[in-house]
């Protein structure tokens, strides 16, 4: 039986994460108020293919090792990140020579968190790694359409990335897009306590869109609670949780 | 390079297809109203492990084979289906010991057709492939509540299917529940042109509840035809299509 099932090909089986948070964007001389935009976090490559590029953080999946395992392995071991909000996006695999290698199967993951939590863990980061603002030239988040600001150095701007990395980004967009409304997806990219502005901001992000009526459309996944915002650079605003299932 | 990549585990794709359709329950005496239910396609093993068991059509991807062509050629080899609409469902590989004969990662997709489609394929079908009626104990779809009776033979009634396919089913159940309400899902279990009943008890049936106001709910996305049912058995009923997006 050992034997039969070897004959079976083989083939590589790695996982990429897309890592997105929020975050204000720098003030300009044009805005007064703070404007959040989304980022993503990608890594430099240090070898072959595409070495010196961006890419996801990723890696491969060892014989004995979880897929969700080794997605946070790699994102402990190059980003210096744990305990962050994980959930399988797709695999990828219709494309043989996705890898100049030879045959990868990647099982791509989507992984979600406020930027304050994401912070916390930021000295155990790779130097390597880096958080790029997301644009888009169109509404919709279409993978061509897509392109990358360097937080750290606004000079860097890329459209292109490792592998087929820009387009499981861009899957990893409009998945989220296409549950916010109807999941507590959103929930994961705001503090456990949170103003509605706050939520409202996420959801219109990645919605790409105003969302009318928001604190009526969000009224039974949010519950009030006795806590306010410290009110130093604006009016105090109340702050609210997600409410759990009954 | 080459020699680099090699030192990477190395492990098994395998596609596993979970087919849904529905169809009439057969008629008993309390009932005088054909009433409809939901069918998984499982086949007969032939081989270890599980050998005489029930699964789901499987197979091994071959090392140039795109993912999606290793479902859709299984079908075909495996119960003579072809044409048939197909989506990539979730992949299992969090449990290293899925498969005894070593590590097996399994790409899962949801095919669905309505029965008179894939009727015109049956004679192709491999003698031990059978629909099963899918039975839940719970009002949920949950993996350990779904029990299945064959069609051909209703003295067999199962609950223990090869490997983890049990669950893969009950993964499919809840995705097209899930996301039934605000996608086209549901309009690949009726043909092109259908009676609101037949597209609200597909509905019905995956949802596992009523649908209220059904006309009023799918009102953007169904058109009325100037077609109608022959009316035979019934009061003839007018059909309509999906319709296209703008």
């Amino acid at each position: 039986m050992k034997r039969d099932f070897s004959t079976h090909d083989r083939m590589s089986v790695a996982t990429d994460v897309v890592v997105l948070t929020t975050d204000n964007k720098p003030l300009t001389n044009n805005r007064k108020v703070a404007e959040k935009g989304l980022q993503v976090l990608l890594v430099k490559r240090d070898e072959e293919p595409y070495k010196g590029g961006w890419a996801l953080p990723a890696g491969f999946v060892n014989y004995d090792e979880p897929l969700l395992e080794c997605a946070k392995r790699k994102l402990r071991e190059k980003v210096g990140l744990d305990d962050i909000y994980l959930e399988q996006l797709y695999s990828y695999g219709d494309d043989v020579n996705r890898d100049i290698r030879g045959r990868v199967i990647s099982i791509g993951y989507i992984a979600l968190a406020p930027k304050e939590k994401i912070l916390l863990n930021s000295e155990r980061a790779s130097k390597e790694a880096e958080w790029f603002w997301i644009e888009s030239s169109a509404s919709q988040w279409e993978s061509d359409k897509l392109s990358f600001l360097s937080v750290k150095d606004p000079s860097v701007r890329i459209t292109s990335l490792a592998f087929d990395h820009r387009m499981i980004i861009a899957d990893a967009l409009n998945r989220i897009k296409n549950k916010i409304m109807y999941t507590d997806a959103g929930f994961h990219l705001v503090n456990e306590l949170f103003t509605v502005k706050e939520l409202q901001t996420v959801y219109e992000l990645l919605l790409g869109r105003e969302v009318q009526a928001f604190r009526r459309v969000l009224n039974d996944k949010i519950i009030e609670t006795d806590h306010w915002t410290d009110g130093k650079a604006h009016r105090p605003a109340r702050l609210f949780k997600k409410r759990e299932c009954q």
